[in-house]
């Protein structure tokens, strides 16, 4: 199945690079990302701005401010997706485009173009948060006390893990037909689910631009590899499950096709 | 494509005026606005209402404070959308109604009439509020201190922008072919995930008529043109940007109607 | 239109009461009032727990404690709506089968069954809240203090009325063509967002089955009637003004019923 | 029609254990369970991290907490459901499996592999939590103080027998046709409506694996055997009610099945 989306493609690479519907999913990729991480890198400065006025608590730590940063990540992530999901697949993250690489459900050269369009997205996001925050420097990712590289970074790969599998079973995956309001749901609210988990430790980006805007603009490097190497290795792994063994290889049926697994027939 | 839709008016603007189905959707506009600033703006009073009796907290400046202002803008706006998403297209915005005029997707008279509506159903929403309330003044929004106009009326722009990029990309875009729960649902989240982001700073109203009605009704003008111009600025920035890019002005072809951007072909 | 739903009835009154269409109907009332009330009313003891063991804050009077309150309510409602609405109509609330009944869109037999079925499924739920934890004395409705019977009027009429608005638009209005999430969805949400907003004047109940379970379990009757009279009176003025003002009145046609106002055509 | 759906199979039991698609659903049913377990426990061992590092609250028991841990579930869940619903019915949870079971929905060869998946799930999950939090042990569930074993247990009943009623209604009624976004929603919005009621009494599992995997790798077996009995009652209850009471029990003939309860029809 891998192999003969490969094979599907109707025009050569060259062709690609220039094709308009080519370039409308990279400028929907650009667009969904910025979106996305103003409103994700912004909730973050939002917390700040809202600790900076009143001090009522010490720092951002608490429940509701998780709570507060979760749902953000969640409702502007799952809007970015439903917003590019026709044009583009609606990526707006280099793991997930990465994910779809390995599995074959990408072209290389598309790849790229995404990855481009993804970090300006974020890098124009923060840039802009700046300006509207009269200055607020974007805080981004790193490891909280106490976590250690190893700890951060198969924390990074599980969540990016399930992310991808939510990614793979409700959109890339050809069975699901038609892009639904499923997808970009699930992929919002699995998203809003790990950062209630990570919060603590790892920040739980599980998306290189959303790290990457924030690191550049505000300058911060610490531990930033981790935020790469982390949700590429998750990426990879649920694509290749997915696509391996989830799908089925064989040739698909009348049978398999025309009957699927109803509550009747399990 | 906004040209051809243009043209698509089966009767002209005097008919319009007075065709049941322009009647039907500007009372649409404002029975939605109605339902939605009756619960916006009530949010707020709401949170008044419980400091007030407790003092639990200093003002309404918390994570859980503006979780909860956030919640409610969120879910009453996708209800609010949802219910007059096929009669008129589900705006109960003035920002929005401005996007789809400057994109071509809606005649002049017909936006007037929206307008009018939606400040009417924003007005009759804060006077019930007083009564309902017993007399508590409505809040509305102005810049918070340490947020100068430029950022705010950046804020406000950026904030519309994505709203109005969302509005388009899953309702108004003719390749969606008919309204369905993303619209509305993606509409209401990236409403509530840009007020976790912007609430602390300029209020993220993204909404004139959301901003006027408290303004009127509770008698507060500062700042007041800012909520005008950055939605109105924002709203037609994303019209046009998706209109004339993302839309493929090209003669849309069979192929790439019947054979949308599947997961297999990119 | 609502005349013609009215006579559209297949079979009469006598037989309906036996049909077993209209007994899986009300049965279906019953458990999904049941879910919805046992969750609803449920939300308030847990909260009551939390602080009887913690005392961390001073009654439930807080954002955080609004928030837990409006979100079991919203998520309860939606899931009891999506699994009766195919079967009953999903209303779980004797004021939408008021609603529903003025309009034309049931008849007064079934609307009779549904209040008992409705009324039912609320005192089990809350006889077994009791049984659950081990004694304690539901809560229910009341006005808060510096909250007069007008007040608390109004507020539960507006709030009814934008619930059953988005009933009729989401659900009931013929033009939907099939019950799809949409109708569930804006229906749980809109209440969750209401109790947001009347959460601390008069607990937004909008529905008397979700008042009258705690009332009679836990014997409480303090302003009581308001609980019955405002949903009633809100839910009957949504359903007259949707249903002859939003409905077209004229014979649908196939221009109105073929080409429903898309995005091009508005 | 639970008969004929038994008499369905179309191979025998022989080759259910090896065939493809037998595999693939209990390979979607463990990682499903894996994506669930770890961000539902995660989010527990998040908020002990909070409280480690700030200690701002007395305990995880306070709103702000228990919406955390419920938006975790919910979201999770939601994500995990819509992941596998194409697959294998989306269970991740052996009471939902026990209840189609009994409904004679699933074969018990099929439930028994999903059993172990699940439970290998919920373990793994359990297992890299500890690796990614550097050694946090897992909590899991076990009655608070003041709730004795009857109280619990009939809460894990009530709750389940809520969530297997919409599991039943949303996803396995034949009558809902196609797998859609409203059942996986439901699911998951109802765990978290429950959460929110019986977290401060039993946790509120409803879900044997849940519990199991977090007993076994953080050695805690307190009250173990409530959430095992009380989720196995209720999915029961839940499914011999729906199966025998709800779903019509004549065969279906052309008027049920191609008029289905219209609003214009009650």
């Amino acid at each position: 199945m891998a192999t003969s989306a490969r094979r599907a493609y109707g025009f050569g690479r060259a062709d690609e690079a220039t094709h308009p519907d080519s370039i409308r999913a990279t400028l929907a990729e650009f667009l969904s990302t910025f979106v996305f991480v103003f409103a994700a890198e912004g909730s973050i400065l939002s917390l700040d701005k809202l600790y900076w006025d009143h001090a009522a608590h010490a720092g951002t730590n608490t429940p509701g401010g998780l709570v507060l940063v979760a749902l953000a990540h969640a409702f502007a992530l799952f809007a970015a997706v439903s917003a590019a999901a026709n044009v583009s697949g609606g990526h707006a993250n280099p793991a997930v485009t990465f994910g779809a690489l390995i599995g074959g459900r990408l072209s290389a050269i598309r790849a790229i173009y995404y990855w481009i369009a993804q970090l300006l997205g974020a890098i124009l996001a923060c840039l802009l948060l700046r300006l509207a925050t009269n200055g607020m420097r974007p805080v981004g990712f790193r490891l909280a006390s106490g976590v250690g590289a190893v700890n951060g970074l198969v924390l990074e790969i599980i969540l990016t893990f399930g992310l991808v599998y939510v990614v793979y079973s409700t959109i890339i995956d050809p069975k699901r037909g038609s892009f639904g309001v499923i997808g970009p749901l699930a992929i919002g609210l699995i998203v809003g689910a790990n950062i209630l988990v990570g919060g603590p430790f790892s920040g739980a980006s599980m998306n290189p631009a959303r790290t990457f805007g924030p690191a550049l603009v505000g300058w911060r490097w610490d531990d930033h590899w981790i935020y790469w190497v982390g949700p590429f290795i998750g990426g990879a792994l649920a694509a290749l499950i997915y696509e391996y063994m989830v799908i089925p290889t064989e040739p698909p049926t009348q049978h398999t096709h025309h009957q699927p697994l109803a509550p009747e027939d399990y």
